[in-house]
């Protein structure tokens, strides 16, 4: 008898997990139940399709269409929302939108792939409010573009990634924008000394800007702030962050972590037997700090339903944890971080040593060179790097990706001053932005040891 | 008594190895001898200042002036060259180019920072040849630069970096370029499939092209080839590549390694007591092959400086080492290297397995997403990456520098295809080239050792 996987969820987790459990068990039946209409859509490249439909059309966001999961032997049924999981009879209650039925699933394997939903709006909405829109799904892009005509003024609610993008996106349609952060700074999960830089490039590129302060109301054609403000605004979109989405698996007993994302094992199994989670609506282990966190993010969903689909198979393989990376483009400018911030690592039980620097993107006399600005933490006791958040205009995504790679390898900032990195002048400055940070680390843990050390030794005479 | 401190060179490890001993300590005379009459400048900048030299004029190329190093204390005497080291009285002799005079100088550290020099043309050289020139120091710049009018041919001798960059350089000045590389492909240090995309290049972008075949002859206003061809020629570029300055340093009983540059301890100490080396004159030891490698490349020549200035100035730190990683630019390509290639690893007692594979560089949806070309190698029994090559109009650097960092940690393939890296769509594809080839070169290696598994195994009836 062949094994009968059913997955919840047809965005990026739900896919790859079927994807990959086809190719790994011809054998096996995989069915994907999806509640939207499209599956396998690029949510991240949602704000770029908005800011240039016409560059970017919504069927190239699209990387696979349900016929071609079924050529490919997959059963994806689109419109099917499933209600209720039944894990000691092995059974999903699922509802065809479509036709209006209801009918039971029976699986052997069973996977939780529900995503998250955007965070409720906190403030009261009053009668004449302006609309309000999120975006999500690419059921939501298709509202924000249908109802954009006519809108003049936008207020984002939430400067994370999402409202960044989307500030920079409606610029670029040519509307007014105004963003308000209830946080201090844009991207509170930043260092403050990167977050101030982002703040200076939307006021440069024209974004309205109001940080640490809550907004009271949604009323008469615009937002009140708790000071009594009043922004007027055609459209609120409102990107106060997302949560998982785990009512369902909550109600059939599945386990949730300290993050409110469900736990999972390494083989991404949940606490009931067959029944896997991955994606969004999942934690992840962190590498540096060994504790789950949450990371709904596309790339993190994509390893997960690889590590869910080859066990549903039959296959036994781990997820090998996150570092906590991340990138987003607002106007010209790059920010990305991975890692440990350094309050964060302060929380991890570290000691860390943070230092903010510039450095050159290329050499100095090649066109497109441009100041990066870094913040990099060490690890006083062990050397090891802990984490690096940039940004600028130029080889931020490389920056990164070395500083991620150097944190995969464990590697100390001793390492990181040395490692052979490619130099030419087109492509980076003879002493590299990571390397020169691994100096300037490497130099204050040296002054901060022996500093320690002054202390605790008797003066001589 | 305060340590004297004698640099042989100005370039790149010998000012770097000045400077860096110069901070460390403030008590040292430091000296730096150097027969050009300008010091610091970027060799690697030259073809990019040639080819534009508004955008890049040639002060920018000159990091650091000798006034600039003077008012930092250290004494610099431009065109002044050593001829002779007598390591037993701890003295040079020193040729005063501009005063013509020649004295002794004594020294309690020495560093041989003598560069490489151009390798001699192997052809003979005919009554009517075409002008010969080199590209090696910034006065092989201006020659090329003060003898180009009137210039409508150019051959270039030689596909390695500097010929292909070179090749660039004299296209964008509107010249035709032919370019005679003696061995099968050009970038001979690439793997064919990577250099088979470096060809198609320089063709696609006018570059006539002869390769494994030699020169006889320069006369008649022009190049002969082995097969009898003629090529016309205004002007020949000799970029055969280079070799290590030694003769100083063997002719003061310096040993020299195997590949023929100076030996040094992971100090930069030679044989001699006192007398360091580094840069394009010494060697390095490979990470991962664990032998010393000649690499003439800027950045090393950097790090090799920052060591030898720490360790004269009374430090004691070790160089860590290299990867043999490089990058070039040739018209709108990037090609790079890290690590060994196939038949390096084999040469090396590997057991290399290698893919070859092409990934988009960012989301396909993007604008600027391009097709990079990679070539991986990994060793059949511990799974470690052991080289990458690329080549690509887009992120080259980036993808080569993850590569890097995953050596330089001894990541495994299957650490290539977890590691956490920067996902958004205008930055990577989801699954990041790196994460691709860590996938199938994983997928490879476990094919191999099932079918290596089945050969071992009796079939079972």
């Amino acid at each position: 008898m062949s094994t009968r996987i059913v997955v919840i969820g047809g965005v990026a987790a739900g896919t790859k997990a079927a994807a990959t459990a086809r190719r790994r068990n011809s054998a096996a039946e995989v069915i994907v139940l999806q509640n939207e209409a499209e599956v396998s859509y690029s949510s991240c490249g949602l704000p770029y399709h908005l800011a240039d439909a016409q560059g970017i059309p919504r069927a190239r966001l699209i990387a696979r269409t349900p016929e071609v999961f079924r050529a490919d032997g997959i059963d994806m049924r689109t419109r099917h929302r499933v209600e209720e999981i039944d894990a000691q009879q092995g059974l999903v209650t699922v509802r065809d939108l479509q036709q209006a039925r209801t009918y039971t699933q029976p699986y052997d394997k069973l996977l939780i792939a529900t995503g998250a939903i955007a965070s409720p709006l906190k403030a009261r909405v009053g009668a004449a409010a302006p609309q309000v829109l999120h975006l999500r799904s690419i059921g939501d892009a298709d509202a924000i573009a249908q109802r954009l005509s006519g809108v003049r003024k936008v207020v984002i609610l939430g400067g994370g990634y999402i409202g960044l993008e989307m500030a920079h996106t409606f610029k670029a349609l040519g509307r007014d924008v105004t963003l308000i952060e209830a946080m201090p700074h844009v991207i509170p999960s930043y260092d403050a000394a990167i977050a101030l830089i982002v703040e200076a490039t939307l006021r440069e590129h024209g974004v309205e800007l109001f940080t640490g302060v809550r907004v009271s109301e949604l009323a008469d054609g615009g937002v009140i702030l708790e000071t009594g403000n009043r922004i007027v605004a055609d459209l609120v979109l409102v990107a106060t962050g997302v949560r998982p989405a785990t009512a369902l698996a909550l109600a059939a007993g599945v386990k949730l972590g300290d993050t409110g994302a469900i736990a999972v094992s390494p083989q991404m199994a949940t606490n009931l037997p067959n029944v896997y989670a991955a994606g969004d609506c999942a934690e992840s282990p962190h590498r540096v700090t060994n504790r789950p966190v949450w990371l709904p993010l596309g790339d993190v969903a994509n390893r997960h339903g690889r590590v869910a689909g080859i066990n549903m198979a039959g296959g036994n393989t781990e997820f090998a944890g996150v570092l906590g990376t991340g990138i987003f483009q607002v106007f010209d400018s790059a920010v990305a971080r991975t890692g440990l911030g350094h309050v964060e690592a302060l929380a991890a039980g570290f000691t860390p040593v943070s230092e903010t620097l510039q450095a050159p993107s290329r050499a100095r006399y090649m066109r497109g060179s441009k100041p990066l600005t870094m913040r990099v933490t060490a690890d006083q006791h062990t050397g090891r790097l802990l984490g690096c958040q940039v940004v600028g205009a130029d080889a931020v995504d490389k920056t990164i990706d070395i500083a991620a790679s150097a944190l995969w390898g464990g590697l100390t900032v001793s390492d990181l001053a040395d490692i052979d990195l490619a130099y030419a002048p087109p492509f980076s400055p003879v002493l590299a932005p990571m390397q020169a940070a691994g100096e300037l680390l490497g130099k204050r843990l040296g002054e901060n040891q022996r500093a320690a050390q002054a202390i605790h030794q008797p003066a001589q005479t």
